[in-house]
């Protein structure tokens, strides 16, 4: 890049899940999720990077052990503070992007010396739980050394605000849109409850840039978020959950932005995905332009796999016909893993090059080798125990265990949609035996789908059990019982006399389907669905990896119920702002229909009662807006250095901001003079601190006062805008 | 205090217990602890102290939850934070007194500003734990924010090296002694493992202070760690682990030193001991006098504790002749109650003044009736359940389940010593229905006493499941399991083939108590006694509070034993120095008798087995001094500014240094002009950045290198000397 550019470009560093703390009671690979993180922010250091964005599941468990945090911590402290100061103007209110939880930016705080400020959302892993909806990266902000947004306190109900980022002429409007469930975040797309703001001066100059944490392809219809959900307006999505490393931006060309998948920076599941080259993207964005540089990560353990179907391969072909094959196959497999062991050494020392020659032996690599072996009837291929075979690698593999994948084709007639509970329950088993991790809420599920509660809300108590379990929250399953018994009985005291002597039982159901209802759209109907649209592939551990990929089935049903790549749209007729677009297909949406109603007050009490109780205060507020009839609301003027507040626009009419979202081509942009050669680093911030930047008097607002007179108001975005002009 | 003084006095908060996370899911105390710890942080920032210096148990939980990890970091940036600067100079190596964990004190991380550093010891209740051996103050270390000193890698062999700070003339020695379980901290102690070190040069000059956190009482003979086996050298000691506050200085006259115990911040038990008043004290020390100013906790919940006897109070006296008494017994006591409420808000009104007649509602207090209702044979006190009555106080007293204890005196006949197992089994029952909280280890204990198992050793098996219930280590037993196997298996494979057929199962038996040995000696011996000794208080919980009760019994008995209050001098015949006494009961010796041979160089290597593995390098590092024979050990000359190296003097000969380790009178100081009438804060650290203090470099070490040329050497003193000079 041009010497001259350098002092208006922001350089990211942008990584996701690092699952630091995977495999860390693994004698082997114990390290490895901590030592790649460290690698990490020692690149963010030695990249000399304006910032580092994280995009969710930083760790691997909801409560991380001491050590991971610990690592961590040390990592951080190491590689972001120092005396070179962030070149970054920060010119959004601290207490809404951070959503009252940290006074200002983490650099802007006088009595540490940030150099490199890291940016992080949550992600399912290290989503809030328990006591104070506390996570992970509360921990890390409060101690100063990580600056935690896009946080969500109303799953159904959320409002995405920027962080407003300025460095020479390049103005970055960041915003965070941590992990909720997804099944939970589709409907709040749909139901047009996500609501993106956008900066109320300059708002065209903004680079606008996206993370997000969720299920990128499309699973079941309703278990992830489509591209096509998210506003057009962005300029670029970071997209984290997602394991497989797709580094290289790839454009939409209906939503007209660019994605980066980063992929984790650990294999966390030994599939094809994970075995791509893990590598982080150094973002570099000037104006409304931006490249990325690829750096591959040197310490992430070398992982082959290979997929082989032994009827086929030359090399076993005609081996099923003879008798006690065992032994053969067994040895002709051997061949065929030290072949990958091999391959993992030289994709070692072709990464490292010559370092690797020197003093350090190369890590012991991960290898999976999936076998089909299917033979034809009467005669068939003898495969061993595969841990006994995988242990056969010891010391030579990482994974000893579990080298190899053994499996049959199964018959056309296995894949018939169960419709008995027996069958169903065998299914179950069956698709159980084949994954390495249950995933708990499936099972709670499965178990109800037999069963039936008469005073306990299903959903939730599901839901209690999984954060028992997944999140290691003892006291998960008592603050249940605690809060829908409670639920149950305030609302039976409510009752007149008569009712409850006449029919107190169907009272007491009553309640439970509406906590059931509240809890989420359909769930156990959704379960089943699942298995009908996609039984789980073998070995793929989706409670780790989500969902990478596109399932075809899903989507023709999803195509043929209600294209989410084509949403119909419906601007005019919605109440709030928003995505604006719904489905047609009523049998999915459960709860209500998407009924144009100009304000479903009902609804919208009821379910405060499931949303997170502490955060209640931003509903209002968003509410509040609505009374605001018609502000001008033409582009700002440029170049006011006021301050300004934002303003939530949620009037029925949308057509009123139209801008140019456009990527490319970016506003042509005066090439700085060439004669600024040498970086302006602490000029910059002599300046800044001569007029001393109060972040909450500079901060741009986001008001529910009357503030129609301002022509720089902020306004919230519909996501599809209507086609109105 | 004179201005004169100030700018040589050490001004430090000294707080323990403050166990944040008590009771944090109580619907009414849930905020106690923590707000708690925040007025103490605070009072520290407005005190303007130059440290605050913690005795362990910060925390309540070993694995406290994200929000009190919360509220801790908080309160710890709110208020240690700042542009003031530290005027404390660091004098020591902070490799060595930081045990290799942090590099720099945190208020000289050029990249933190800390006004206020805090420095703490663990405790019984946030001790390290599970892999990698982190706790939660190395978190807060990690995160520069505590600065965790007087670790204890090996508890088998302690090296206890001061910090040492200087503040104008002022020198002070900060010697910390972490938590170990008091059985093996006694052990240690009385097998001279327990080495204190002192600075090389200027010792004499230096107060000494040392923070440890131990059962302050005699529990048991050996459960406790006596005043007189610290050495006689420190000036004040700062006891943790005792609730009660005594926060006054008490003198300790064989000893010499001065004992301060300012008792736990929150009230974790309902007993008298906790209430007491919670204050904390700020310490005062200028040369070697110290002053100390208390200040009361103005958060605390008020807290009145009130017994009754009713057979003899006039009240009552009568009332169990009386047919169905109950209701009027239950009103009366009813009128007690309502008293001690109104006590308890006089007592609210008395420390907070004007301020609560204000705006503000006193809180809830705590009440605690405790009610003998013995009465003649033949008549009885009708009692209610203590619950029910308790619940009469709802929304008027904090602890509404349990405002009342009833008991009956037991006769004499049933604190006969129980000689058979079954009535063992029923006195355990019986103790064990007394008590609020089970202390795990001893039911395991209880438990193995019936049982017998044959591979594996008890008292580690114990440990692993009380560290897997009352540490939240989920691995514990798992560790356990794969740890005394391998030992097993590794011994017996190395036995010859002739053993093993012949005796397969002695040898099993054989390798089992040597790792049971190694845990504990004779833990199992010393839990009967324990119970020989005191049966379990009723009502007090000696997980949450230690000991704070000096036993009668047990004095008496260990008195006759061997006195440890004049434990008998060996000093010349130690093989290694540190506290020189032993005791002559070979009852309570079980592992070995405390003989007098020169070496004992078998039983350190059986030790070294159950130590902790991760930090053997001291033990070598320990025993290398013992070749050097004999340096010049004169007074070190004073006010040589050259740094210079600790030595640790392992030599047999223990008459070298014989310092004047009086506390009173302090040598007479001249008095620093008057008219230096304003604080020299930011002169006092410009001269120190003109002369740039590099901590790692100005340190006094600790070499095993031969340094005997070199006349400031520095030694491991006994704790209690010989008596020769």
């Amino acid at each position: 890049m041009p010497q001259a550019l350098e002092e208006d470009t922001i350089r990211i560093l942008v990584s996701t899940d690092n699952h630091v703390g995977y495999a860390e009671r693994d004698p082997i690979r114990k390290d490895d999720s901590w030592q790649t993180f460290d690698e990490i922010m020692q690149i963010a250091k030695n990249q000399d990077v304006d910032m580092v964005l994280l995009g969710g599941d930083l760790f691997h468990d909801n409560k991380p052990s001491r050590k991971s945090m610990y690592q961590v911590i040390q990592s951080l402290r190491k590689n972001c503070l120092g005396m070179k100061p962030c070149e970054l103007e920060f010119l959004s209110d601290p207490q809404e992007v951070f959503d009252g939880k940290a006074d200002c930016v983490n650099y802007q705080d006088p009595d540490i010396n940030i150099s490199i400020p890291v940016f992080s959302i949550h992600g399912n892993h290290d989503d809030p739980s328990g006591d104070g909806h506390y996570c992970s990266l509360d921990l890390l902000q409060a101690a100063g050394l990580v600056n935690y947004f896009g946080r969500v306190p109303e799953a159904d109900n959320i409002h995405v605000k920027p962080v407003l980022l300025q460095k020479g002429e390049t103005k970055l409007a960041l915003y965070g849109l941590s992990n909720v469930r997804d099944e939970r975040m589709h409907r709040t797309f749909r139901d047009n409850k996500v609501h993106f703001y956008r900066p109320g001066q300059q708002k065209n100059e903004f680079f606008n840039l996206l993370t997000l944490h969720q299920n990128h392809y499309a699973h079941t219809p309703t278990s992830y978020v489509s591209e096509n959900m998210l506003p057009e307006f962005m300029d670029l999505v970071i997209w984290g959950h997602e394991h497989e490393c797709l580094i290289d931006p790839t454009k939409n060309d209906i939503a007209n932005f660019h994605v980066i998948q980063p992929g984790s920076s650990i294999a966390t599941s030994l599939v094809d995905g994970e075995a791509v080259t893990k590598q982080v993207a150094i973002l570099n964005i000037t104006g409304r332009r931006f490249t990325v540089e690829k750096i591959p990560l040197k310490t992430v353990r070398p992982f082959v796999t290979r997929e082989i179907v032994l009827a086929t391969d030359k090399r076993f072909k005609g081996l099923e016909k003879k008798q006690d094959n065992r032994q053969e196959v067994t040895k002709r497999l051997m061949t065929v893993v030290d072949e990958m062991i091999k391959e993992a050494h030289a994709l070692w020392e072709s990464t490292h090059g010559s370092e690797s020659v020197g003093d350090e032996e190369p890590p012991l690599p991960l290898i999976r080798l999936k076998v089909e072996y299917t033979a034809p009837e009467g005669s068939k291929f003898d495969v061993e125990n595969p841990q006994r075979f995988s242990n056969r690698f010891a010391n030579r593999v990482a994974n000893q265990n579990d080298v190899v994948y053994f499996y049959r084709k199964k018959t056309a007639v296995t894949r018939k949609i169960p419709n008995d509970s027996k069958q169903i329950r065998e299914g179950v088993a069956e698709a159980l035996e084949s994954v390495d991790t249950i995933k708990v809420d499936t099972l709670v599920q499965e178990y109800f789908a037999q069963q039936s509660l008469k005073i306990l809300p299903q959903a939730p108590f599901g839901d209690a059990v999984n954060q028992f379990v997944n999140k290691d929250d003892k006291h998960a399953v008592e603050m249940f019982l605690i809060e829908s018994l409670s639920t149950q009985v305030k609302g039976l005291l409510q009752l007149d006399d008569e009712k409850v002597t006449d029919d107190l039982e169907a009272q007491i159901e009553e309640y439970k389907k509406v906590m059931e209802k509240d809890f989420v759209v359909g769930q156990h109907k959704q379960a089943q669905r699942k298995r009908r649209f996609k039984p789980k592939p073998d070995g793929w551990d989706s409670d780790l990896d989500g969902h990478w990929h596109a399932q075809p089935e899903a989507l023709e049903e999803l195509a043929a119920a209600s294209p989410p790549t084509a949403p119909k749209i419906r601007g005019r007729t919605q109440p709030t702002s928003g995505v604006v677009f719904s489905y047609e297909d009523e049998e999915m949406l459960e709860e209500e229909p998407v009924a144009a109603e100009p304000k479903r007050a009902t609804r919208g009490t009821r379910k405060t009662a499931t949303a997170p109780t502490k955060k209640a205060a931003p509903a209002k507020k968003a509410a509040a807006p609505a009374k605001k009839a018609a502000a001008p609301k033409k582009a700002p003027a440029r170049g006011r250095k006021k301050p300004n507040p934002f303003e939530q626009s949620d009037e029925e009419e949308e057509d009123v901001i139209m801008e140019d979202d456009d990527f490319e081509p970016p506003p042509t942009r005066p090439t700085r003079a060439a004669a600024k050669s040498t970086r302006q680093t602490t000029l910059n911030f002599a300046s800044q601190s001569q007029k001393p930047v109060d972040a909450t008097q500079k901060a741009i607002e986001i008001s529910d006062d009357e503030i129609s007179e301002d022509d720089d108001a902020f306004e919230t975005m519909p996501a599809k805008r209507a086609k109105r002009r």
